[in-house]
């Protein structure tokens, strides 16, 4: 920031620095781009008339989807919220169980959870990385729970906790490999949610990979979008053909007979939307290269701003830079309002992270662990305009 | 059908009346068709970049179905069963709660009572709609259930019969008057799962709108498609209202915070999915006029076949005929996989009905009253190609 800048108000200086950055006009929060095979892919769709169930763009993306995650395979669904209902569901979450999941993320994972009848719990996040913190958790974990017939027990309440859900926010790897050894030894099933890590890596390993399952989503306001989308990752190929099978109503296929083995569900994505995702799929690198820029160029024009930073990816983690995330020191907290209100003045949409979940009124009654670094967190993140095309 | 045809075997009569119908080449069973301005509101959609959560689409295809079914208040969702799950709950089916559903009727209808926790009670169709049989039905509650506490209980389990929902077959539309008799006497909800049935009208009345709440169906093999998507009618705009707010994840509008006050669904339709919808239903009163020369060829066709007729519309109410239905004589049901065996091997589409609901594994510990109309039916009808465009 140049010396005029400075002599601005803290507000008026976060609006000069993502200026900088974005230039003159107004500025989304993230917006898709639509440069590539987009056109063809919907036009193709259309002229076969195979826009809904059935069609090839739906096969194409999920292989696609496996290929650049490497996953075993890749089940695409209608958006990122089925995709955690059914994992949570095919990973044993029962009526009655608990589910870990990180007091900061949006309501979506804490609802697919009730979906199954069963109940968020909610943990603490760590500084670096603002997904759960492994080593918080081993210890409120050790505090509160006792092993019992093989199942970790929440000695409040007496119901199994079944699995965690680690998020990774905005993009930012979480420290997977500590997590896992939590689970391991509280016998915790782990499902990723990778909605907002297309394109994340850990040790060249793709985010949702190291759970039993990882969900993706391609809301329009993700990396890459579909209108509404998701998917779930998953290393077992038997574990992936009956993801597929209960996603698509359980029926068994026949030339003409309907028959369904179990309650499945109708939440196929359809030919149409996958068509967009193969478009989109295509162009993820350079959507990531663009993010990175981002990233980057926010970086240095925050570097003279007092009381605030950018928050990089963790070290030794690859962060796919979803959305740019500013974070205010603990003292300048107390600007986050202000910022909010005078970047979308000027038409920088900005926003706050989530509400925390165990404050919002439907979840408020849920078991929920010390969360002072996630308090911490919500009061000094900010999301600035973050769209690849920037 | 002329002498040399009455020769042939009955399959093989089948084969010729259809193809007499359909022409030369493969008919699929429904095909959409896309002539209308589908290519310019997916142009429009992409170019704003709006094609997820955020859109005028869903607005305009909202107030377009209102406008069409004659509903206050249209709420578009994902798909049809994402519609009835939302319905049967803001209906206040709860967990341990039993739901009166036709026999014969697709699985999603059952599966959306199970997402509530609720246990789907089969009951029996009448031979002239294909739907549930008022007056067979009122005999078994009578027979079945006491009021208690102002609810139908039922006597067996001691559960709350708190719903029915009355589907409107292949567009046939269901004697809705007499059921609406049976739900006031034994205090029940109608919801009507107007899946199959856009278009078709009860004295000038849409289908979907008799109840306290309708769901349509736009999947791809439906009247009218957008890739896929369903729809909640209802006249009373304050549960309009909620629908909307519980099918958006319940999020309070604001600028920038995420305040959502119940656990609400991500159910809400991509803007590019809608915006197929616009155009779509810009031409149905198009279709509806194809479909039903349609069936006037279909019913000339089969005029002088033996043992089967077609399904003509109730006397009184008004069909869209989506699917063209045969119903062979039970005389000649036999027949049914060799006939549905020589119209698939000659490139023509055709199917049986589904299963009934309680002969399929999850749901055949059920409650289920005697549908022998439902089993005779499930023996003898067969759907033929029914595509507009034939």
């Amino acid at each position: 920031m140049n010396d005029t800048s400075s002599q601005l108000s803290l507000p008026l200086q976060v609006v000069a620095a993502v200026r900088s950055v974005v230039g003159e006009g107004p500025a989304a929060l993230h917006e898709p781009r639509f440069r590539g095979n987009e056109w063809n892919y919907l036009k193709e769709c259309l002229d076969s008339t195979f826009v809904s169930s059935v069609g090839k763009f739906v096969d194409r993306f999920e292989h696609q989807l496996a290929e650049f995650t490497g996953a075993a395979r890749a089940v695409a669904v209608v958006n990122g919220t089925a995709a955690l209902h059914v994992a949570l569901r095919m990973a044993g979450v029962e009526p009655g169980d608990e589910v870990l999941l990180p007091a900061l993320t949006f309501i979506a994972t804490a609802n697919a959870v009730s979906y199954c009848g069963a109940t968020p719990h909610f943990v603490d996040s760590e500084e670096t990385s603002l997904g759960m913190d492994a080593q918080a958790l081993r210890e409120y974990l050790n505090g509160s729970t006792e092993m019992r017939g093989g199942h970790c027990i929440n000695r409040q309440t007496g119901r199994v906790i079944r699995a965690m859900v680690p998020m990774h926010t905005f993009g930012h790897p979480v420290d997977i490999d500590a997590l896992l050894g939590v689970a391991h030894d509280f016998h915790l099933q782990v499902i990723e949610d990778a909605a907002e890590s297309l394109g994340s890596t850990i040790g060249g390993r793709h985010t949702g990979t190291f759970g039993v399952m990882g969900t993706l989503s391609f809301n329009g306001n993700k990396t890459i979008t579909t209108g509404g989308g998701g998917a779930i990752l998953t290393n077992d190929p038997e574990l992936g053909a009956r993801l597929k099978h209960i996603t698509t109503t359980a029926k068994i296929p026949h030339r003409w007979n309907f028959l369904h083995d179990e309650i499945g569900y109708n939440y196929r994505l359809p030919n149409i939307n996958a068509a967009l995702g193969c478009a989109q799929l295509e162009q993820l690198p350079g959507f990531l290269l663009s993010k990175r820029q981002l990233f980057d160029r926010y970086a240095a024009a925050f570097a003279g701003v007092e009381g605030m930073h950018m928050v990089a990816e963790p070290a030794g983690r690859h962060s796919n830079y979803w959305l740019q995330t500013l974070a205010l020191d603990e003292a300048h907290a107390g600007y986050r309002d202000e910022i909010l209100g005078a970047t979308n003045d000027a038409g920088l949409m900005t926003r706050p992270v989530w509400h925390l979940m165990h404050r919002l009124q439907p979840y408020s009654s849920a078991p929920c662990a010390p969360v002072p670094v996630a308090e911490s967190l919500e009061r000094r993140l900010l999301n600035l305009p973050s769209s690849a095309g920037l």
